[in-house]
């Protein structure tokens, strides 16, 4: 049970007293919020982040057009803070099936499809400047840590260093846990568990020691968000390894400067101290991987046109150059790749090696 | 390091000594192993598994048809006796860069694509009588666990039951812990990860004195694994917790009576105690979940259709009836749709009075 209202169940009152207020003076009463369309989304050359713009739109109740995307917001806001004040957490698709009830004395389902649902809690990400996992919706859990940290959660103390092969799993909300002994100098993000497993049985992280994070694809908003604090709370620089192609770089991208689909909260989730250590096109020269490329298909060759094009990147020599390379290679590379110089030529002089050297891309 | 040598490096030794002993005797050195295509897939009705019939063929150095495979079987099987020797592990995708050289002075590849050696990966696990897991080359890791169940891994002593919220990530392989003190009562498997933290939030394992276990979509090997040892060493009953669609029922029918896929060593990873709990037809009528259905697209009816006749279901008259009732229905239902009763309805009741009254499908 929440014992100091958090800050969600306070702006959550507020968006209720604002429509209570408008009704009792016999107004009509609205929900103003920014415009998320594309629009309305730039990258801020300052802070180097996605964010959105200015322009904002009112909803109104007595609008034939707002209503039922109003009632939404109103309905899945009560079902957030009904959540806030029981201490529980669910998830996107439990949202959906809470709030799909038919409005009494009609045939019409107050939200028919998850996509209206979670378009709702994205608004009211925006409405209250909370995220999500203020909120206590969570996203999918995905992912394992391991390395020179002790936490506290809850009740539990745990040794991210005392747990076996498995690791930590992480779960799909961090905002609660406590970090309580951090004897690590940097995080080690890689894209493939079969990698991390690869780190671990090196005992990576307590030789260099670090902390070695994994998901399975992409980056999950909890791992993102574990990410983000342990580079605020600790000051620990976050090194990304990836596969050599364009979705490797577009994690990268992600966690440096926030995704467009989540570009009203980039600014709150982006990590600007990220560095990407590799797979670069420099490494299949220096370490010889000439022999393992991969060729890249269609799909590859059109988001890796589409990269090079964001702003971001776009007077960014370095990375540029990557692309380039990448291009004229007109292939890709695994970093499982490296497997070919030795099982544990990663853990042993791959990866120390580019650490020590700074040999990472900004 | 290895200590006491393992089974399978005495058998692939085993391997090497016969194939060394032909060529001592100038005779055409051969591996003979079980024949694994569908024709020689059987379920057996008295294990209740799917198992590989007795034929069983002979590969050959001196035959073009067979010297690439013949080669690539040795070399990936001192590939995989080195892994054991050392003490470390592999994934697949690592076994195939590893094996891909070039054979001296030619510019043949010994393996030019991951298919080959993963192919022979389950050959030797037949030659072996070992799994690929016993031969140090891991599958993908995946999924979570918390529990009343403490375990040795390594140097590590886990407590599955203190581990906040986020559990203990389970490994790809889980042949080297070690249960030390076990006080559950079962084992909840289920699909989906954001059940498991919703079961894991409301302390479902303490309360109910068991174990719960997610992946997230397929079950990974390390996860079978994980389950069959629970059962078989500690005697617990595993129930399985999925959707109501024939993707779920699969989920169960894997568990249960091995892959098609993995037929090869189907009987080593079948677990034939296990329980499907839920989501069933009935559920649907007594839980009042019909708002909730969601109309079953093509694919699903023909995996529908499909699974209603394989041999394991064909005569099961409460599976056939399940099958029945989705295909009048043209309807499935997912988990998550109990939420509609409230957020911890599925923690609080559904799941307690279901197995209270055992009210599982076999």
């Amino acid at each position: 049970m929440a014992k100091n209202k958090p800050k969600s169940t306070t702006e959550l009152k507020q968006l209720g007293k604002k429509i209570v207020h408008s009704i009792d003076k016999g107004k009509n009463p609205y929900i103003e919020l920014p415009v998320r369309s594309i629009s309305n989304i730039i990258f801020d050359q300052k802070i180097k982040t996605l964010k959105l713009g200015d322009k904002s739109a009112k909803r109104f109740f007595f609008n034939v057009a707002h209503a039922k995307k109003f009632v939404q917001t109103v309905e899945v806001a009560k079902l957030t803070y009904n959540l806030l004040e029981e201490g529980k957490h669910a998830s996107l698709r439990d949202v959906f099936y809470m709030a799909k009830r038919t409005i009494p004395e009609t045939k019409i389902n107050l939200v028919d499809d998850q996509s209206e649902s979670d378009s709702v809690i994205e608004d009211l990400e925006l409405i209250t400047n909370c995220s999500r996992e203020q909120l206590n919706v969570n996203a999918n859990k995905m992912g394992s840590v391991a390395g020179r940290v002790i936490i506290k959660d809850g009740k539990d103390t745990i040794n991210w260093a005392k747990l076996g092969s498995g690791g930590w799993s992480i779960p799909s909300n961090v905002e609660n846990i406590k970090f309580k002994n951090i004897t690590a100098k940097y995080v080690l993000y890689m894209e493939k568990a079969a990698v991390w497993e690869r780190l671990h049985e090196d005992k990576f992280w307590d030789k260099q020691k670090c902390i070695i994070m994994s998901s399975q694809g992409q980056t999950t908003r909890g791992i993102r968000r574990l990410l983000q604090r342990l580079n605020e709370e600790a000051n620990l620089p976050i090194y990304v390894l990836t596969d050599f192609d364009p979705w490797g770089f577009y994690i990268y991208s992600v966690l440096k400067f926030g995704s467009i689909s989540l570009a009203h909260i980039a600014e709150k989730q982006a990590i600007p101290d990220v560095k990407f250590l590799g797979i670069t096109a420099d490494d299949i020269e220096k370490y010889d991987l000439k022999k393992h490329l991969i060729k890249l298909n269609e799909k590859d060759l059109a988001r890796l046109k589409q990269m090079a094009k964001y702003e971001w990147f776009e007077k960014n020599k370095d990375w540029q150059r990557q692309f380039k390379i990448m291009k004229e290679l007109e292939s890709k590379a695994e970093i499982q790749a490296l497997s070919s110089k030795g099982i544990s030529f990663i853990s042993e002089k791959y990866l120390p090696e580019k650490i020590s050297k700074k040999e990472w891309l900004d």
